[in-house]
């Protein structure tokens, strides 16, 4: 029987270490909880030490997330493994994964240790965090810029310690794969105790090649693979999600493993990730690209309809992906078909959900003739987006062009239901919307980030426009679609003052303890 | 001593395949001299019996640009071949690039031919174009799905029949590392005249494995790599030249081969084609990403300010990327400082080019405090794409917002220098403005896509809008950089009916002859 390889998804915590990304607790919960849908094994939901919002939310995530493990990333230092350790009190299924360098380049030139005294810091830490859960991993950092004799002894040391996963970080994505897999050769051959651990991979793609040194490790024995969705991560990012399980489904002749994976779940996990993260996925993405599955040339086209394999080796409905299903709904479909629609895309709707959405979609089908499957993911993003206002905008207006000075008037309504308007000028009509609403709202931040694509082509077509904010040192991202650009840049800023109010109101009212 | 790899880039040709990418003739030549700065070895200009427009771009690029070979693919059909030779004319180093399926899937479904007839016909086109230009290069489509058998055979005869280059495409990106570079060994095994012609190979990414194929078929002794600039292509794209041309170099104790590249311009070509294209480059793409020099996490800050070799194994100078040098402009900043900061990043001006930047520059430096390389590369861009129009933009005013009908009036200058001024309603301001654009020059056309982007962070940051029109099946590119996102966007409209109306002016004025 085909030995099963575990996928482990880092998203929420390499992933988030994207630069420019921050998620807060609410955009982790929805992530976690998309990643069990896809069925991934282990989702490492954060560093518990690094701050006392990652420390909630990997709680949090630990104690309400059914079916995968919860991993906690914790450096091998005393208060890092107790914060890991309360972090996962009352976790369904918990997992400390202690993380130290290993190469003499880290050893000598950050941390200033000699090799001995990081073996007994690593045992230690092992040690300690067996004490508290039963699942305990542990990554040499930089392991393939470390000499192998010393890994080999640090991991049989670690093994002894209780580790029951050993992972192999290629931290700054150096490694080619016929190096790489004999690394893990040699780990098997020369660490005497290896077989009572998993032995792991943490793939980085700085010179592109994260999955095939994934895949190279499986080769080589290797049963769980470390990975973020859309292949986000620092610098040039992690193996990704997606590439990762197709490759190893669609060429299963050539590793013959197992997965517990829905890949049809994995468009939709790479869609929110994106919406969430603010990071756009581009259109020649393997797998989850829009483009992935588009046939521009003649010869192609005309193959792809004598027969689908003639130049597809995966059916695009296998990975959820919407080029499998072009629908398309009108301003005469009714309730009935949109809640059948927005089932089979994967939506779960209550009644009054699908009552406002109903309305959305009505004021969507008067603008736009034909309302498609990225229209409704656009729609339902938005109405996931806008469930907590603290402050509602009622109406925007603007004056703009090149001959005059861009003026904008707005008017929103707080909490208690009481009416502000303001107006104000700026550089552009964006701008001057944003100084209008700062007027009222009073918050200070710093616009990061704006785009603005199409949702869908034509004239017609809605703009979704993505913003990121930071104060304080934290980002927040703002969404926001209409037909008008102007209106869904206001929806955006105030989607992401929103929730900037709404946590800063949570943290106000959370007493967080950590050890 | 190191044999060197020659680096065959098909961004103009597998690229253009990218799904909503149309280049027109001025594009690729822009692009063609970029990649020649570059010191790609092999430029593939296009398919020059698809279209008359991509015969023409064949045959300028082949005349024009000096050093890398030019080549323009085939079918293996004597029309096609006839058209090849034909753009080839004059040309300083041409190659011709025939192709044919050898799969069984192939031609079995697509086809309806048998082995034998496949042979004679591929025979009878190298055969045919080797009396006219001594470098033919023979693909046999879809190898990696083809009894390996049957393409020795192939091979073998294409050989003898004075192909010198032959190239393995894994058209459907099915292959894995190992097995690809099996193949290749098996046809240096088996094919008895592979020693005249070079080994080539052609790399699809479906599953994230076009770089790792590539690199294997190195190892196996191929010495011609396939690419296209930030991994475009059909479908996922095909290897992406900066990952391919960083793994070889950075991992030269892996492969010890040779490349001509130059990888300072590799950012810049990178951007430009992104710009030309409209194809977004994700952040977290290796090399040329946003963020692959980014460190995130504070433990990679502090650690590479302590030594940049403890997490960066490529230095972001090596490859031209602005994260290696963030100088700063602003309005005090004088017309010396500009030109000597727009040389460093390898812009080339004329005193009346400079004048006109500088211009362009003053005013953006009134709306906006810094001014860092991403801007002066928008402005540059921008100064491009501006320089021949059939209509100018005057004026541009608008009034938009949720509570009214967004009206926009603009003012238009035609070539003789008549004033034109009309109004429209529209959905949102943008959709108002480009119907009131469309009733002054009134040329048909669907607006497939629409996004901006800020080019730089902050509230006062620049617009910038990225168009893409369709008009007679053919695809045009506007782009417009304002902090005026209405005045960006109707830049950018009139930048893609400019070149709309151009090309169309330049095709009328033309008589091309296919034979």
């Amino acid at each position: 029987m085909a030995e099963r390889v575990i996928i482990f998804d880092t998203t929420l915590r390499d992933g988030e270490q994207t630069a420019g990304v921050a998620l807060n607790a609410e955009d982790k919960m929805e992530i976690a909880e998309q990643l069990a849908k896809t069925g991934v094994d282990v989702i490492e939901a954060g560093f518990a030490a690094s701050s006392p919002g990652d420390f909630e939310a990997v709680r949090n995530i630990a104690r309400t997330i059914r079916g995968p493990i919860i991993a906690t990333l914790s450096r091998c230092v005393p208060g890092d493994v107790e914060a890991a350790i309360a972090a996962m009190e009352g976790a369904h299924n918990p997992r400390i994964h202690v993380f130290i360098s290993s190469s003499d380049i880290h050893l000598m030139h950050q941390m200033a240790k000699d090799r001995e005294a990081v073996l007994l810091q690593a045992v230690a830490a092992v040690k300690r965090a067996k004490e508290a859960v039963e699942d305990v991993e542990f990554s040499p950092m930089d392991a393939t810029r470390s000499d192998p004799r010393y890994l080999y002894q640090l991991l049989e040391a670690v093994i002894d310690a209780g580790a029951t996963t050993v992972n192999i970080p290629d931290t700054v994505g150096y490694t080619v794969p016929q190096e790489f897999e004999q690394l893990i050769r040699g780990i098997f051959e020369n660490v005497r105790n290896i077989h009572k651990a998993v032995l792991s991979v943490h793939c980085h793609n700085d010179l592109g090649l994260a999955t095939a040194n994934s895949l190279a490790a499986v080769r080589a024995g290797a049963r769980q693979i470390e990975v973020c969705v859309n292949g986000l991560g620092e610098r040039a990012g992690n193996a990704s999600l997606e590439e990762v399980v197709m490759a190893l489904k669609t060429r299963n002749d050539q590793f013959n493993v197992e997965l517990g994976i829905n890949t049809r779940e994995l468009y939709r996990t790479s869609r929110l990730v994106s919406d969430l993260t603010g990071i756009v996925v581009q259109p020649n993405k393997a797998v989850v690209g829009l483009n992935a599955f588009r046939h521009a040339s003649g010869i192609h086209q005309d193959a792809v309809i004598k027969l689908r394999e003639n130049f597809e080796i995966m059916d695009p409905r296998e990975v959820g992906h919407p080029e499998a299903t072009k629908i398309v709904l009108t301003k005469v479909s009714g309730r009935a078909g949109l809640k059948k629609r927005l089932e089979e895309l994967g939506y779960e709707l209550t009644q009054e959900e699908l009552d406002r959405v109903f309305v959305r979609f009505k004021n969507l089908a008067d603008k736009k003739t034909e309302i498609d499957d990225r229209d409704l993911e656009a729609l339902m993003s938005e109405e996931a987006r806008t469930h907590e206002e603290v402050w509602h905008l009622e109406r925007v207006h603007v004056i703009a062009g090149d001959t005059v000075r861009p003026t904008a008037t707005v008017l929103l309504v707080d909490k208690d239901g009481n009416r502000h308007e303001d107006a104000a000028v700026g550089d552009g009509p964006v701008d001057a919307v944003y100084r209008a609403i700062n007027r009222i709202i009073g918050v200070e931040n710093t616009l990061t980030e704006y785009t603005v694509k199409s949702v869908t082509e034509g004239i017609d077509a809605q703009g979704e426009v993505i913003i990121r904010i930071e104060a304080n040192g934290r980002t927040y991202t703002g969404r926001g679609a209409d037909t008008d650009i102007i209106v869904a840049s206001a929806k955006a800023y105030m989607n992401a003052l929103n929730r900037l109010l709404v946590l800063r109101r949570d943290r106000a009212e959370q007493r967080i303890v950590v050890s």
